[in-house]
Formats: structure tokens, sequence, C-alpha cells
């Protein structure tokens, strides 16, 4: 499986699609220059292709396991690892104070997209250590700072995230897991916790577990969450670990994919915690990290789309099949004009989905870098769009690359499964698409639409200034985007929430299509040898009218919806 | 995993959908009388309910297995195969001469669509005997379907299709497999074969091949293939297994799913075969097993949408999460309305595509009964939509399954997961869903649009009908038979093959969803208490608006994908 990391396709997106320069203007990330950023890509892109690339599939065949309660992983995945840590790439974007390198958002970003595609059962490790060590930033006390920050940051110790339990899933609030305070400033958690991604590892000396528990005289629901950081070895005074923690790994999932990523149940008989932030506001804390990890799942799925691609396009090079129907053909299956329609689609949806992806993250270091409402309100608005729609690409991607490799896509050594077996969890973890959707609707239209009419605003304007140089792609781009105002107007108008749920999914991906075809349009804009613009030609005519059937389906309501009673639906 | 076969809908789309009383009002279905048909529902669905559907999971945790070159088959599966056999079901459509029923096509696919659904590994095999069937009814001689058909019609012994080798897939003209007269009427037959479904199992006293070859003489491409059957062991004068033919199981296939059905590479060396059919004239016969096996695997897909739609169904009624945000609610999370929205989704897309695999066999039916050319134009039309909208559902359907499931969707235990991965391959395997749609596009329309105009008239005539009654719905499915009328009428004026292929796909998935709102309207017309009405609506509203876009990718033409270079593609 040859992995080439995309560095130009990285440049040029950071320089023409997301103004990585706008970001990097700015006092905070200042030292985030072109030469500096340059550099990252191509030694990160050089360990994706070297040394993670091969992990992949070992990963699948040899799953991570349970013996005698220790987890043991799957081959390769130990020096792996360290060649992560040891490369300084688990947290890039962390406070230099700490060790980190105070990179923008944006080029990590970039890093997780490229380790993604490489290996994703592997990176969803340090993706998790990134959520903990951005929650213990904003919100943990200068004491746990100081001990678990620097491990965290340099991959020594790996980190976690414990909100889900059996009946406590979507809805996170119904959650039981118990905490009670030891009276010394740490407190005794007791609970069980499922789906923990990397619950253990046996390459690091210490593995650190963000828990969500309640306090005895909480409030039902999310307002009565605390967080605690529970550690699998308890610090001791030079801040190595220390005695066990009263913690363990029951069980590891038998998933359809992801093997070699050790998926816990995780067992806590009151085990030592320390609260971050305040107590009962475990939510906040929480969703400084589930943001994060948001759009880190939404690069998932971009990255594993780019990988499945180039999966496809290597065979598609190679195959010989049937007479070619073009003059000057290559004599290889590229040469049909359906294998060519996947192709094309297949990159051009990543490409989109890569966009999405960091606009999303350059909003974030706006936000991060000015405090500015806007940023955080775009920053706010796109999250549940990178995150479902950079998933939902990874597996329409992965399953076409599985089409066209014919019956070779079904026979596992191929490599073409595995990546839809892979990346299909990513459509359900960290908040299931359905529930982005629902953020997206909700939340994120309750300023009035402010934040969606900005982007469309912006959209529109870049249709108008390309209109000159290529009318047939900003036209259609301005009408979608005028469309999709008046779902979005429809949208806000409903005050029945069930109207806005009803239609969520196929609304945020009618703006995920018209985000997409604004990406495309700049990227043919500023293209200098024409393919890129070749590209936007295919998508905005083949794939952007896509918008208007989700659009239909957005604005239809939720009346038909509740009028299937469930007898309805009896087989 | 329960399953309950869907006895009424079958009844509801043969009395108001399909048509079966025009089948059975012909001489030769003049015995499939309402009593007959439903008694074979009734008793087919008590066996795919209570002896497959128990098979699905242990197939899948226990694949076949080859042992010192002797395929052992998963546990249960011989005593299922036994059942199947024994109740008759291997081939009820058969020839009443060679023990078969002589039911219409159209019986057939209705159960062949519970046995997919209960147990798809399993199904495969008396779906490939089917074929083969099919294939000596029609092409055999007299002694070859004398000695054969009894057996296999009974499902003492089973039928396999030997087509693919490792550089003959899609274009099996390529093949180079050789046949070679042994001057005493048999063959000598010498190649190797893959992904051969079923090559060989451990519950049958034989395995029948049927096998493309090339005589000595033979002209290149598909005009020098002869068609070969080649026994496991050759009959003895009894017509009883005799001495063990020169052929053997290689290796069996590490597949992303379908585990219970052994996947063989086979190898003939010098093994004795018999003609079938002319020399040379071997991809006639091919096509007749071909476009009988199509529609079966468009029935696989429909099946599993079912099994998978069965499964998301009782979990959704099981599962509480989160607060009803409705009134008299179930207190489960059917009562949310993006739930809810999926749940219809997938059970008005199982609808539609089981009606256009209904409506295929009843257009078999209505040409093997007639003779007429319409009928037979009207089958061949629809059998590539058949067979890649089945499956395209049958994937889109348990993909969605998963996704209902939240983070259950993606472990093992559950059984969601399983419905994608076995079902993956019927877009693939027959004849993949890009080379369908090249065939939808280039020989089905060679007619000049005569097939596919006469469905539209169809369509558009059921729509004025409705127009009284059912005006919003009417409407809109009329408007999108003329847009699909439009496009039609350029598919036909496009001399040069590429544009047509340049749209292939899209052009097949918008005509599957105009047939779909067809069914769907049809129904509406002909209910009784109000929920197919329902199903309609939702199903016309939010989802036939998806066959603009399609058709706006479908008229696109080549030229851009073709302005597309290979270079434009690297990564």
């Amino acid at each position: 499986m040859p992995y080439r990391a995309p560095v130009e396709d990285f440049q040029f997106l950071f320089d023409h699609v997301v103004g990585l320069d706008r970001v990097t203007a700015t006092d905070r990330f200042a030292e985030a220059t072109p030469d500096v950023t340059s550099a990252i890509l191509t030694e990160a892109g050089k360990l994706c292709e070297e040394v993670l690339a091969p992990l992949q599939r070992p990963g699948d065949l040899h799953p991570a396991k349970l013996e005698n309660g220790v987890v043991r992983t799957s081959p390769g995945f130990a020096e792996g690892y360290k060649a992560i840590a040891e490369g300084g790439w688990v947290a890039i974007a962390a406070d230099p104070e700490h060790g980190g390198m105070g990179l923008p958002m944006t080029v990590t970003t970039a890093v997780n997209d490229m380790m993604s595609a490489a290996c994703l059962s592997l990176q969803l490790s340090p993706l998790m250590t990134q959520g903990q060590i951005e929650a213990l930033e904003h919100h943990a006390s200068d004491d746990l700072k100081a001990i678990y920050l620097p491990k965290l940051v340099s991959g020594e110790w790996t980190g976690t995230m414990n909100l889900t339990e059996a009946q406590a899933g979507s809805d996170v609030g119904a959650l039981s897991t118990k905490a009670v305070s030891n009276d010394d400033g740490t407190y005794a958690i007791t609970g069980q916790k499922i789906y923990i991604s990397w619950g253990d590892n046996d390459f690091t000396p210490n593995v650190c577990h963000l828990v969500l528990a309640r306090l005895p005289d909480a409030k039902p629901g999310t307002k009565g969450i605390s967080l605690f950081l529970v550690p699998k070895f308890i610090p001791d005074e030079t801040g190595e670990p220390g005695r066990a923690n009263d913690l363990k790994v029951v069980s590891l999932e038998h998933k359809m994919g992801l093997h070699g990523s050790p998926t816990a149940v995780m067992q806590y008989d009151g085990a030592t915690g320390w609260l971050v932030g305040e107590e009962h506001d475990g939510m906040r804390a929480m969703f400084t990290m589930m943001n994060n990890a948001r759009l880190g799942v939404g690069t998932q799925g971009v990255g594993v789309a780019d990988g499945a691609y180039q999966h496809a396009l290597a065979y598609a090079k190679d195959r010989k099949q049937g007479r070619s129907t073009i003059q000057n053909g290559t004599g290889t299956i590229i040469d049909h004009a359906n294998v060519r329609r996947m192709l094309a689609t297949m990159k051009a949806e990543t490409f989109a989905a890569r966009a999405i992806a960091l606009t999303c993250a350059a909003a974030i270091d706006m936000e991060t870098a000015t405090a500015a409402p806007d940023w955080a309100a775009r920053a706010a608005f796109l999250t549940p769009i990178a995150k479902a729609f950079g998933t939902y690409t990874g597996i329409s991607v992965a399953n076409m690359g599985i089409q066209l490799h014919g019956g070779m896509g079904f026979i596992e050594e191929t490599g073409a499964a595995q990546y839809l077996r892979d990346v299909r969890v990513t459509a359900i973890y960290e908040g299931t698409n359905g529930i982005q959707a629902m953020d997206l609707v909700g939340r994120k239209l309750m300023d009035g639409g402010e934040a969606a009419y900005a982007l469309l605003d912006e959209i529109e304007s870049t249709a108008e200034a390309a209109r000159a140089e290529h009318p047939e792609l900003a036209e259609p781009v301005w009408q979608a985007t005028e469309s999709l105002r008046e779902a979005t107007e429809w949208m806000v108008a409903q005050n029945d929430m069930n109207n806005r749920f009803a239609g969520a999914v196929p609304f945020l991906r009618a703006f995920a299509r018209v985000l997409g075809g604004h990406a495309h349009l700049l990227a043919a804009m500023h293209d200098t040898d024409g393919s890129r613009a070749r590209l936007a030609r295919f998508y905005i005519t083949r794939i952007l009218p896509e918008a208007q059937a989700h659009i239909a389906h957005a604005t239809a309501g939720a009346d038909d919806l509740y009028a299937l009673a469930p007898e309805d639906f009896a087989a």
C-alpha cells in the first residue's frame, strides 16, 4: 500500500482556499512562517509514508488483544508510536510552555490528515491525546498542568476520553459513574465506561483518562456532570508513574474495523481522580475536548478518503482490462469513462472535504488568535459540517475504492476493504453524524443564522469575482448558494425543533456540497496548469446539483415523518 | 437476529404493483393460483425464519475452510442446505419435467429475497444452481439434461459458474482456459478460474461446474468462447457420481464478508467436460445464465436490505436514549425525527428496490409465457436496473442500519456490520454495477429507446390516473418521468459511446428512482389503511428529487472526463 503525502495539495489549500496567511499574520501564530509550515508538512509526510503506512495492514490482521488484563498492541505499533512521539507529532499545536510548538490547528489538521491516511488505527491514539491536552490547557489547575501536560505533549503518556456508558451514548447526560470526594483534593471514581479508544497500550508507561462522572449532590442530566483526570498510575512526588490506580480494562471490543486500536470497556473501582474545571461544569470542559476531537475525526475521514483514493488510483493505473475506447489511451482501465468518473469523483470529493476541514481549522485558529466572536461563531458552525462531511466522504470514497477494484475489492489482501471497515466508525464516534446535523440546525442556528449567512455571503462574493473568468462555474455555485440561503431561512423560521431535526442530515449535506463548490471555485481561480479547473468543472457540473435534492429533503418538515406511526414500520 | 418473512408485502406487490395476475392468466403459469402462491410464500418464509436466519452469524464467525483439498463448510450449513433442498426450494421455477414446479420467476424472486435476508452466504449456493439449470434447460443436449437436471433441480447436486480468470474479469473475452476435443464427445478442459462461488462443498455428493473455455480454433474475444459442463465426479452409467474428475480447489479467498460462502480458485487439469450449446457459442448460453443470475443478485441486495432494516427496526424499538421530543411517544429512539427519517428511508428504498426486482421478474415471466418481443425487451431493459439498484440499495440500507445502531453498529456481535460486509460483493459480482449501467445505456438503448419510452409512458399513465386522488404525489412523479424522458432522448442521440458511458451509472440510478416513484405511487393508490400512502409521500417528497441530480450528472457527457489527463489524478 504505497502512500504519498499530498504536501502540494495542502500548500495550495493553505495559500488559496483557507487563507493561512491571515492566520500567520496574527501575533499568536507569527512563527508559523511558510518555511516552517513547509518543513512540517514534508517531515510529517515522510513519517507517514515510511513508518506509518506499513503498519496499516498488520494492525488489521493482528488486532490488539487483552491478555491477563494487559493490552498487547499490534505488531510494529509500539515502534510506530515511538516514531510519532519522538518526532514531536503528537501535539504540534500545544502551548510551547509545555513542550508544544504552538502551531496553528490548520497545520495540525494537515498532519492528522496524513497520519490518518497512513494508519488510522494508530493515529487515533495521538488524536485522543490532543483532545485531552486541549481540555487540560483550558480547564485544569496549574498543578495538574505542570504534572501532566509535558508528558502528554511529548507523547511519553497518552490520553483517553471516557464519556459513554451502556445507557448513556448520544444522551451523555444519562451517565451514572459516581465521584465522591476523598477530602484530600482527590475524588474516588466508580463506574463502567464503554467504547474507550486506546483505553490502554503496552508502549507508554502511563495512560491518562478523562472521565465524566457525577458528584453525590449532582443535578440530573448534563448539568450534574463533572470531569476528572484519572491516571492508570498515580504520579509520585517526582511526577513519574507510581502506584497503580483502581481501574482496569474489562474487555476489548470485536469490531468491524480499526482492529489495531484497542476499544476498551473500562472499570473504575474507587479510582483516584482529580477534578478538571469546576464541579458540575464538566460538560463545558468536555466540549473543549469534543470540538477539537470532532474536527480531528472529520479529518480522519478526509485522510482515509485520500488513502483509499491513492490506493484505487494505483490499481487503475496498473490494471489492464477490456479495449481502450479512446485514442492515445494508457491501455489500463483508467481509459474507461466509468472508471475515470469514479476516480474524478473520489478526488473531487476528497478535495472538498479537506477544504472544509482546513477552513474549520483556520477559523479555530482565528478564534484562538483574535478571540473575535465572528471567528468563534464560524468555527462552531463549521465543526459539525467538517466532522460529518469528512467522515461521510471517507466512507463513500472508500466504498467507491472497493468498487473500482472489481472482484479484488472484496478480497482482504487487496487492502481496499480495510479502508471502508476502518473508517466506518468515524461517522459514529465523537457524536454520530446525526447528532452533528442536529447540532448544526439547532444550536448553531440559534444566532438566527448569522454565521451561516456570513459564509453564504462570502461564497457569493467569490462567485461574483469568478464570474468574468469562469462564468460556467460561478453561476451554478451562486445559484446553489441562493437555494441554500432560502433553506437556511426556512430552518431558522422553524420553532418546532422537530421540523429542523427531520431535515438536519440533508441540510448539513447540502451545506457541505455548497462549501465544496466554493473550494473548487477558488481552486479554479488560482489554478496554474488547468488541472484544478478541470476538477472544479467536474464537481460543479456533476456533484453540486445534489445540493438541490438535499434541500428538498431538508425542508420537507416533520409532519410526514410523524404521520408514519410506529406500526407503519412493521416489516 | 429475528427475521420475519414479509409475506404480506409480496402479496401486495403481486396484486397491485407488478401485475402477477397477468402472468398467471397465461397458460404457462396458470397453475400459480393465488392459493399456491400464498402457500409457497408462507412455507418458504417459515424456512427462512426458523432454519436459515439462525445460520447467518455462525457462517460469519466460522468461515468455510479448505482442509487437505476438501472444503469444510460453516457449522449448520449442511443441515440448512438439506432443508432448502428437501423443501424443494432450490429451483421452484424449473421445468416440472425435471422435478421443478414451473412457477413464475416472480415467485422465485420473492423466495430468493427471503432466503437472502435470512442467510445470504448459504442462499448463494441455490442461486448459482438456478442459473445453471436455466442454462442447461435452454442450451444442453437431451442427454445432459436427463442426467443433470433432476439432480440439480432436487438440490442433490449443486451448480457453479466459472467465468472469471485473473486477467479476464469484466472483459470475459480475454479468458484463456483451453478445451480440446477428446474425440469421444467429451472435451479436456485446462485452466484456472477465480472467484468461483461455492466452488465446492461438503454436503452434496457432486458439484457441477459450467466453465467457459476456448477451443483450439477459436477466434479471439467473446466470439471464440464455448461453454462446458464439468462435474466434480463423472456420472457413471446409473447417473450416480463415479470417478473423480481432474479438477480441484486450489484455495479459498479471505473476503470482507460472505464468509460462509466458499469462494474458490479452481484448477482444471485436462478435466472432462461436455459441450453445452454450440461450439464458440458459449456467450449466448452464458447470458442465459447471467441474466437469471443478475436478477437473482439484485434480489440478494433487496433481501439484505430488508434483513438490515428489520434488524435496525428491532433495535430502534427497544433502545431508550434521550428525551422524547413528541407527545405520546414510545420512549425509544424511534421517537427522534432523525431516527424515524432513517427508518423511513430504509423501508421506502427497500420497497422501491423490491418492486423493481419483481417487475423485472414479471416481465421475464411474460416473455417466457408469450414470447412477445415487447416483454423480452422490457425484461432485458429492467435486468441491469434490478441488479445494480437492488445491490446499491442493499449496501446503502445496510450502511444506514449500522448508523442507526450508533456505537453498537461497529461491534460485530450486534450483527449490523455483517449485513454490509456480506452484501458489499453483490455490487461487484455477476457484472459490476458499472458494467450493468454500461449495458443499460449501450445495448439496452440500441432499440432507439423503445423499451425505455414504453416504461415511461406507463408511469405517466399511472400518474395521470392518480392525479385526482393523489395530486401531490402524481405531479412530482410525472415531472421526474418527463425529465428522465429528456435524459433518455439525450442518451439515445449520443453516437460517441463514451458520452453515454460517462453518465451510465447516474442514468441507471435516475431510472431506478423514477421506477421507485412509480411503485410507491401505485402503492398509495391501492392502500387500504393509509400506511403505504404515507411511505409513498415520504419517498416522493424526499428521495425522488435525487433523480434530477442524477440526470444532471448523467447528461454531462465525456468531454470533461477526458479533459482530465491521467496526470491530473496524481495525489
